[in-house]
Order: C-alpha cells, then structure tokens, then sequence
C-alpha cells in the first residue's frame, strides 16, 4: 500500500500535460488517495482538465481527488509536491517576439524574452512555496529548466528538481543499431538540454563502436530517405556531425536549435543539417509542431464537449514516460529508483560548481534526490560545450538579477547572428515596447548604468 | 652595492627592445657586473646588437658584458633571468596570415597562427630552463603575456612573469583629469590585456567621479581633435562605452583590438569608435606602427653603421619605463618592489583558479613575487570581461595542447567574425597551407577525430 499525496499543479491549463499526469497518476496504484489541485490563469482550460480528470478517474474507478483554483495559493497550501508546467504569456507572446526579433536579425528569435517571465515566475512560486509549503518538492517541468532550476535553487530553500524527457533520444539510437533499448546500460550527462552519452552498453558490451558502424555505413542512406514529421534531432547530420566534433553523442535537446550556432543560421542551413524540414525547430518543424500540439488540443476539446464520450478510450491509460509521477512515488513511497534528474550538482561532476544544476541519474527515494556521481568528463566535451554553456547561463542569471540592461545588451552580444551593437540594442528596445514587458522594461531601464547623455559615435 | 646577474635575452634581435634593455641596464647601478647573453637566430641583427651594447656601455664606462650566440644554450646556462622577447616568424608571417585570413572574412586577421608559435617557443624554452638554468626567472615579453605564462607555469616548474607595459594607460586618464600621475593611487587588474582600474585616488579622493566629468564635459572636444599619430585607445569612444557597459574603466591594450568584437568589426566602425584612424589596431593605424617601427629600426642601423657615432647621444640613457629592469634588480638585490606584473592567480583575485596567470600588482623581493590580495572583483566585470576571456583562453590552450583540429575550429567558430563552418575550415586550412606552418599541421591533422570520410551535406 501506498501513500496518498497532495498535488499542485501550476499551469495545469496546458491540456496535453495535464491529462498525460492524471493518466500516470491513474496508474500509480501507491499513490492512490491523492489529491490533484489544478490551478491556471485561463479559467476556461482549468474547468476543461478538471472535468475531464474527473471524468478520467471515474471512468477506471480510481480513487482520485482533483481540485480547480486560479489562485496559487490554494494549489500550494498543504502540498506534497508542486509540478511547475507553466509557460509565461503561452506561444502567443513568443510567436510575436519571434517574428519581430527575426526582423532585426535574429533568425528563429531570441530566448531572453521567455526567460525573464519565466524567472519571474519561477522565482515567486518558490518564494511562494516557501511559505506556503515549505518541505514540499517543486517539481519544474517547463523551460528553461536549467536556468530556472538553478536560480530557484540559489535564491531560496525550496527542494527543486527538474525533469525533461528529452533524454529519451538514446533510445533512437538504440533503434538504428539494431538493439533493444530496454536492454541498454546508459548514462547521459550534462545541464539540461546539453547531455552527452558518457555509457553505452549492451550485456558488457560497448555500444559506440556500433553507431560509428552506422554511420559509416547506414546514416546516408538513413538521412537520404528520412520523412519524419518535425525533421530529425537525434540522428541528424548536426547530431552526428557534432559527436564526431565533441566526442561524445549529444542526446535528444541537446542536437536541437540549443546547439551550435553555424547548424542554425537560416533555412537553407537547418535543412543541410537536418533535412528537408529543416529540423524540429525550424519555421517548417516548428509549425508543424504547433500544429501537432493544436490538433491534440482539439482532439481534447472535442472529448471534453461530449459528455457522452469515453475519455478513457480517447486517451487510452498507458504511461506517456514522463518522470512526474515516477518521482513523486520513489519520494513519497521511498523506494529507491534512479532517474533522469536535474538538480544541483554538489560535486557529481568535477569542475563544475556545486551550485550549478546539472542533469544525471540520480537516485529518488525517501531521503530526495541525489546524483549518481559521474567524476571528470573529457576536457574537450567541458571547454567545447558545458563550460561555456554554463558561463552564458551565469551571465543571463546575472543580468536577470541584477536587472541590468547593460548585462542583457552583452548576453544578446554574444549571439552569433548579433551584426552591431547599434542591432542589439534595437532588438532590446523593441523587446521593452511590447505592452506585456512593460513592468520588466521599467525595471531593467531605470537602472541605466549612468546618468550621463549618450554621446554621438559620429564626427 | 648590488649583485651581478646573468642574463639571457632570447629574441634579442628586437633592436628597440633590446636597445632599451641596454639603457635600462646601464641605468641600474646595483646591476654592475652583469653578463647579458644576447640570443638571436638571426646573426646579422644579433651582431648589430651585440656592438651598439658594447658601445653603450664603453661610451658610458659602466662595468657590464655582453655576449652573443645563435644558439639558446649558451644564453641559458647558468643565467639567472631569461627574458623572452623573440616573435616566431617575426611581422612577416603575421602579416601574410592577417592579409589571407582577412580575405577569408577575418577582418585584420585571427591570432591563432601567431599563438601556436609563440607557444611552442615558450614551452620548448621554459622546458629548456628546466634543464639548464631551473632556479633562473623567466621573464616573458612577447605575446601572448597571458596565455604563454599560464602555458609555462603550469606545463614546466620554471619561475615565470609576464611583464606588459599596456598599464601606464593610467598615465593618460590622469592627464585627461589633470592630476599628476606620480601622486595617483591606482590598480589595475585582471589578466593581461584586459585590466580594469579598481583604485584610482589622489591624496585620498576618489579620482573616478573626475574622469565621469571629463566624459560629460571634455570627452567631445577631445574626440572632434584629437589627431594622434596611431589612433587613440585609452581615451577612445571604445574605451568609454566600454567603461560605462561594465563600470570600471579598461586600461590600455584592453581597450584595443582585444576588446569587445563590435567595436571593430570593420574600418568604419573602427574609425566610429578610435576616431579617424580606426585606432592602433586598424589597417591605417598599425601601418604607423610598423613605419614608426622600421624608422626606429632604420635609426638603430644608421648609428649601428657609423663607427664615428655617439650611441649615447642617439639614444640617450633615459629610463624606458619598462620592468625587466626592476623586476631583476628586486629580486636579484632583495628590493621589496611593488610591480605590475602577470603571475599564478593563487588566490588573489577571487574565482579565478589558482593557475591561471592573471595581472595585477606584486610585492617582488629577493623570495620572488607576490601578487596583492585583490578579493572579490563586481560580478558583471567578472561575467561580461574576465570569465569569458580566460574561458576563451582555456579553450586555445587545450586545442594546443591536444593538438585536435576540431577545437581549433571550434575556437575559430567562436570568433564573431565567423559566418559558417565552412568558413572556419577553410581559414584552417588556409593556415594549415603555409610552408611555414608544415610541422603544425602535420601534428594536428595526424589525430584527426576519426577515420570515417566525411559524409554529403546536401541530398
């Protein structure tokens, strides 16, 4: 028998998350008993998932409460656990930030927008959570999750972990060469969204040496007749390209728009890269994702409108593999599982700081999480990727903090299609006019570096 | 009375630093009795010389010997201080490669090629100290000041500082202020080439209120005159935007082509921000240099050719400013000094590692040198200036050290010039193609990431 938790779920609104959690949760017999509070700013969504949870559950006689609120407090109070799904401003303020940042030559668009909202709200559900629920675990499953985590981490005391299901992409891998992915020995490390395979194995048996068989012999013909919906990420010739550069295979995310810049610089690029769709995260992929995700959306709406229909036969109880309610089981239950994990590093990966939240297997069980220890990892993967990484991290940390609009101007800078500094600071100011920014311009902006004139660059 | 030394001078046929040594020299009466071993694979010049010092010396009767060799032993053994001044291939192969890779899109050129070179010299120097002079300081000149000793002391167990005269750019905002810079407190650190003034105070008042009202009131009129022979540097627009994005001030080479990529992406720009020659680094502003140079040169031969001339009257024995001099008299004669000067970190700037050369302000005596204390620098110089550079460097020195070709193309894919990555494998093997570069490419290309032929980008 198990233990019955109280769940807050904060932007419980994104639909296909939602029912995917109350699926697993359905089939998480040691969590029976739980309470499930849903809690987003969009009422209408929120009354959508909580009907259809209702629904759900009764439908296969689970014993299961679920709770509506668009207040934040009522799905923190009492928590167990908070999974943390929400998206700031939702594709909406993105797509136009996308669109117009693309216009000032920022090609696909630039992160800074969503970060800082996401921060900001990071930031206050932990402050929240540490008053509200102090020992519950908050559970940070949308992005950035490295940065978010880190930063949550670091300003206060609440237990965070994150998780991303991105590392699944071994299991392509797995397929190509001909090997039952269940059957594999692997490890994938890193900082969310930039994980390497640092094991690979098959009964004792090294793996590597099978992909490079692949794509010696394999990969053209793979890539020459590839068709997938969103373009490739796992097995693109970006993926492959950058193993053979790094020495160690980039795993799901970390082959997508994240990596290196010169597989990004426009289309034509992506499509060298990553196919004739230019890859998931192109204009092409990219749509075709939304699309995707907008026709799941309907799909949901469609069952939630008949009230006669079986949600449980639209949305058949089978684990999506999400980490959510894995972890919460291994904690509440204590039984000891090891899991894909975002936490603090605290020394399981040498020369990066304790501080900093990386991405492991860690071991999840009553005690919390802690990670499998993974020692020093190739200077070449550390200088080429982490290390860097993790200083751009540091630095859009910084700026956030510090509210410093001279720090956000450098950290746009530092992007590869950034021409001139007249070209970043235009992308900020254009950032800053967007009516929903307008609290973050007043912040950033009223503490300019001086109270001098600018003066002219010309004679 | 002083202590005789013996010293070592690689590269000496760098007539203007050598000559300059020599009048230094002369100057140090403690030094008296000194042998200075002048090493040079050019013989023509070495003699040259090897005979103005001897000249110098005679006309100023001052007790000091000098000796000249084509060969590095002689100039090492039994040496108590080596100075290293010598410039592998000298301006010609730099001036190829700038011209080449300009074509290639690298306006005014990549330093990698130089870089390669100088650490070959170094480390193949500092581990022939080891073996013949290992109690000897070698006190480095040439660039790269900071890479290079971080190279050498962490590769070899000789004794090493790196000595830069970029610091008395100080000199200047004083002049601009109108305080006299004998009377300044002042500090500048960080590792070499981008130093920052952290104190700046006269007769106990903080000078930087001062150089914030020469920016607001004087810095125009400044600019719309200001003619001098190179371009400007320490005043330029370059140097204030840079101070006022980061809030402390760049001191001398930092504000130069080393510094932020925007403010020199072409002639233009260059002339925006360094006035109208584009500054010292432009194609107009180093074609000075160079003239000024080989004018110097030309002067040195002209006396060096007339047996009948007064060198002392030609170079008169002033003091040059720069600290081989009192560096070795410090250490040699037990003279608690305090110098700028580049040596392991250990410590004294907080969150720079123990081994990373860095630049700043240190006691030298007779038990060697120690840099101040300086604590905690401001996060945002630290994440905008510092940080990135030495991960910059660090990335060079393992690309070096493991001789892989793709870090190295890696580090060039970083440069903001580069546009591709094909773009950065051509400029490698552009530099890979010189008869000059032959044994270097030969090390990097035999370790080449794997034997599988490269596969199509397009379908």
């Amino acid at each position: 028998m198990g233990k019955a938790i109280k769940l807050g779920v904060v932007g419980a609104g994104s639909a296909v998350f939602s029912l995917g959690l109350v699926r697993d949760l359905c089939l998480a017999e040691s969590l029976a008993g739980s309470t499930v509070t849903f809690m987003d700013i969009d009422a209408e969504r929120l009354a959508m998932i909580h009907r259809l949870a209702q629904r759900y559950v009764a439908e296969l006689g689970v014993d299961l409460r679920f709770e509506a609120t668009t207040e934040r407090e009522p799905a923190l109070r009492e928590a167990d656990f908070v999974i943390n799904t929400a998206l700031v401003g939702g594709h909406g303020w993105e797509e136009t930030w996308r669109r117009e940042s693309g216009e000032l030559g920022y090609y696909r668009g630039l992160r800074v927008q969503t970060y800082l909202h996401q921060f900001d709200l990071m930031l206050s559900l932990a402050r929240d959570m540490e008053r509200l629920c102090p020992n519950a675990w908050l559970i940070q499953s949308s992005n950035p999750v490295f940065e978010g985590c880190t930063l949550m981490t670091r300003e206060t005391g609440v237990k965070v972990v994150g998780l991303c299901h991105g590392f699944y992409g071994y299991r392509q891998l797995c397929e190509a060469i001909g090997v039952p992915a269940d059957e594999v020995q692997w490890e994938a490390v890193g900082v969310n969204h930039w994980i390497y395979l640092t094991q690979f194995r098959h009964q004792g048996q090294d793996l590597y040496p099978r992909l490079d068989a692949w794509i010696e012999n394999e990969s053209a013909e793979y890539w020459r007749t590839f068709r997938g919906a969103f373009g490739d990420t796992q097995l693109s010739r970006a993926a492959i390209d950058h193993y053979r550069r790094v020495g160690l295979m980039p795993i799901g995310d970390a082959s997508r728009t994240f990596s290196e810049w010169y597989y990004h610089t426009d289309l034509e690029t992506k499509r060298r890269w990553y196919g004739h769709l230019g890859g998931f995260d192109s204009e092409i992929g990219w749509a075709r994702y939304l699309e995707g995700l907008n026709r799941r959306i309907a799909e949901i709406r469609q069952v939630a409108s008949d009230a006669s229909a079986r949600v449980t036969e639209a949305f058949p109880p089978k684990p999506t593999g999400e980490l959510q309610i894995p972890v919460m089981d291994a904690i509440t239950n204590d039984k000891p599982t090891i899991l894909q994990v975002n936490v603090p590093n605290h020394g399981a990966i040498e020369g990066i700081a304790a501080d900093v939240v990386v991405e492991g297997k860690g071991l999840v069980d009553g005690a919390g999480i802690r990670l499998l220890g993974v020692g020093r990892l190739p200077d070449k993967l550390m200088h080429m990727v982490l290390l860097p990484r993790i200083a751009k991290a540091e630095k859009d940390l910084l700026a956030y903090k510090t509210e410093d609009r001279d720090l956000l101007v450098s950290c746009i800078l530092d992007d590869h299609h950034t021409r001139s500094l007249e070209q970043a600071e235009a992308v900020v100011d254009r950032l800053f006019s967007y009516p929903w920014n307008r609290e973050l311009a007043a912040r950033f902006c009223g503490r300019k570096r001086s109270a001098l004139a600018p003066y002219a660059l010309t004679d």
